[in-house]
């Protein structure tokens, strides 16, 4: 058995990154208790890496139309089509957290058509995954589905940006090798 | 959310089992400490649960030249690809424990290429993918490589023949609906 | 031009079986006057030859809402998708004979979709073919469609369980290289 | 069960074809003893079926580094994928008498990668299979492959041709719903 | 960067062809302003020419309910799809000249679906590229779907036998490497 | 036919932007000499614009082991296969500009295999594709092949970057139905 690296390429250590940077990082550190592998990684690329984070941000830390459970939804079902490693592992601890349900990542990763989830939360993972899959075919029809179960303009964006945003970062996670951290194996798995 | 039944088939009480059915799984449950539902939802057709189960235990209930903990990675590698609930879980929660390793499920039902396996299991694990998605082009190339790795004739008919189940199985729990006692999910994943 | 053999494993003589799995054998020689090749094919592992046959005959040794002709249509639907050679020449020659047609078995393995069936047994091939090719997909609009033509929900289990059975069988059949039988060829081709 | 007409479009009459066309059709019920159906429905459009007829024999009626059983082979193979009635089965029968083997049409049909045949034909096939579907990523390294069995250049044009011919062929049949003729089914099974 | 040559099978030169080709050739000549390099390349094989020009010209060169400019959007979006350079390039230019319109080409090949047609454009190339791609799934209800909008029986099998021909054409330019004209790439694209 | 707008989303006016967001813009149209619609479609969301455009120019706006325009060879090949008329048909026009070839965009949008580019930028392509389609199997031996044409480990995270980058950018642009400025088609096309 090979115990990978967290990554393929350098990883930076913390003293030696730009300090917006590492300022950003270490206050992830205070938070969640350690750092995730995604920022050391990325950080290999200190232009990108902002540009990366700040956008996750945008997307991912609001509520609106959308809970921020239900953005990880999508996140999970989507980095599972993708067949990423630390997009299903990372972000299904956070759904866990944030949904409060020990179950639901492990079911939406599986196949979210057979997951514990509500009609409305179905149509949003359906209009994610095709954007993820086939963005080519979406139609005026998909985005009607998806509006009649109470989704705006604004929600619908929302789900087709998360989709998009997670197409790139599956991406670079399957490239990098990235190396989901081990804490995140347990995080939400027993009650509080 | 709804919370789906075990079957959308009826199912049996254990009361209600021919005589053989009903012992064989009193056993199960005397050995796990809960009735895995798979038992219960096949149960409907009696006949076909006495053929389904004698088959899993034939290949499955064996060591050799794959170890027991190396045939539920095969179960989880294809399962995921079917995208299987039941399976991926239930057997997900045995790998971790035959392996004795909490992470080890999580990765090959995310991403078998870049799950911490060696090079033997991961040509082990690409043999069975290729009977569970395109057997039709398997060829004595295939037999060669994964011969390759020391697995014997008979080793690499284990490999395919559970593979070839669990398209099988996959297809019945899909088709039923069949829900992953709640009970595997946490399986195996602390320290005893 | 090379013959191939039967199997590309060992073949068992028929002195050298158990005594039960000989029994079988010849009494399925008395009835049809051959021994199939998928007899001694999967012989060579007698405790899941056993499941195997007692699975199968299960499944296709039954009448009830679908006939053991249309019962035979799954098999050489879904065995033409899998592309095996042994299970759509040996059941097309069991269709041919069971449907009292000998055009019907070629119609269906080229495209079932173009064939001389019913609507009835067209709507049964196409849940047969989901569950085959993409059973995570099934959902309750398709139980729905099927149902809409007549058939419970135990004549669905029977479809879906032959489609999923034929999923096992085909893929160890071209694992195995499973030759069929030169008789079957024009079995039910003429006139009797 | 329905009894589909030959063509889903009208089918002109012998009487009223153009003279060419009738002196065609007559001169191949002469030589076969019964119209191929396909003559018939495509006379629907006369200029285009004299164009077709012309393609078609200077493609098939020739000998060369390709038998012309060889040639029957490709139709077999790539109609089959394209999942063609008309041309699986009508020129399963051709290819049955041009290989005088009785066998070998529905072993290619169902998988040529099992069927006896020799590893020159075997190289001969997968050319044409990769024209016939994914012949935008035909490469130099695919001519120097099948060169490598002896193919000359102009060869593996005639294999191209009839795979790219073809793939016209059936693509009009299935629109029209070409139905094979009854005699097909059982040409060149029997010695004669 | 390699300039290809035009085929890579040997190109004959005018005076070497065939009187009726070379006087077709000189007659396309003299109408276009150069030689379009489909008509030397497949010069190399006289006989399979004349019938792929008889062919073309049947279904290209005549009106009806599609328009000149409307069959070459179905030439355009189905050769897309195969990635053939010299279809997409050459007939792109020839769209753009029937169009009147610069920009209609390269939408079509980029998406068909996102271009600027009517709603009867899309249902006529909808049905060009199910023929294009999955034939064997072409129903009545396909047909009624573009009967909807007006195309008559006859129509529709222009609109499947131009998606047809170009299976052939694509195939045979994929493998010939064929290299549309210079000319053709600004053909079109600015106002006369 | 119909004239698309540039977004099924609302559009803000230059001077509804954020100050940082409209000196960007001007900045641009100062340069190009027109503002191209992705900056309008995007900046309905100011955050993940500014994100967006952060990340581009730090992949787009360097040189490196990849020239500017092999870079923008990497988005016209991806693009394609994701069929995103913006990306192709804007990115194709600055990839013009940048080889100074008025064919190179048009040869890679079809079939990036058969464009006139030299191994390496086929290498490179190669590799983008396989990031851009199926980055769930890149391994170390995709790696291996990439370098053998002496692209540095930086150099490739460059390719996968672009490649990630313009999945999400695709997505987006489909997804919004994004419309390519009527200038794009045009550029590059005439020697200055």
């Amino acid at each position: 058995m090979t115990h990978r690296p967290i990554s393929r390429y350098p990883v930076p250590s913390l003293e030696d990154l730009p300090e917006d940077l590492r300022a950003r990082i270490l206050a992830v550190q205070e938070k969640v208790g350690f750092v995730p592998n995604v920022f050391l990684v990325l950080a290999h690329r200190p232009a990108e890496a902002r540009a990366f984070f700040d956008y996750h941000d945008a997307l991912m830390e609001k509520e609106g139309g959308i809970t921020k459970a239900e953005r990880e939804m999508i996140v999970v079902a989507t980095s599972s089509a993708n067949q990423c490693h630390y997009c299903v592992i990372a972000h299904g601890a956070i759904l866990r957290i944030r949904a409060k349900n020990p179950q639901i990542a492990d079911q939406i990763a599986v196949n979210y058509r057979k997951a514990d989830i509500t009609a409305r939360q179905r149509a949003m993972l359906d209009f994610a995954m095709k954007v993820s899959t086939e963005a080519n075919r979406i139609s005026e029809s998909d985005f009607a589905t998806v509006a009649g179960h109470g989704f705006t303009d604004d929600d619908i964006w929302d789900i087709a940006a998360i989709a998009a945003f997670f197409a790139l970062s599956n991406r670079m996670a399957n490239v990098t090798g990235m190396r989901p951290n081990d804490e995140f194996y347990m995080m939400g798995r027993l009650p509080k």
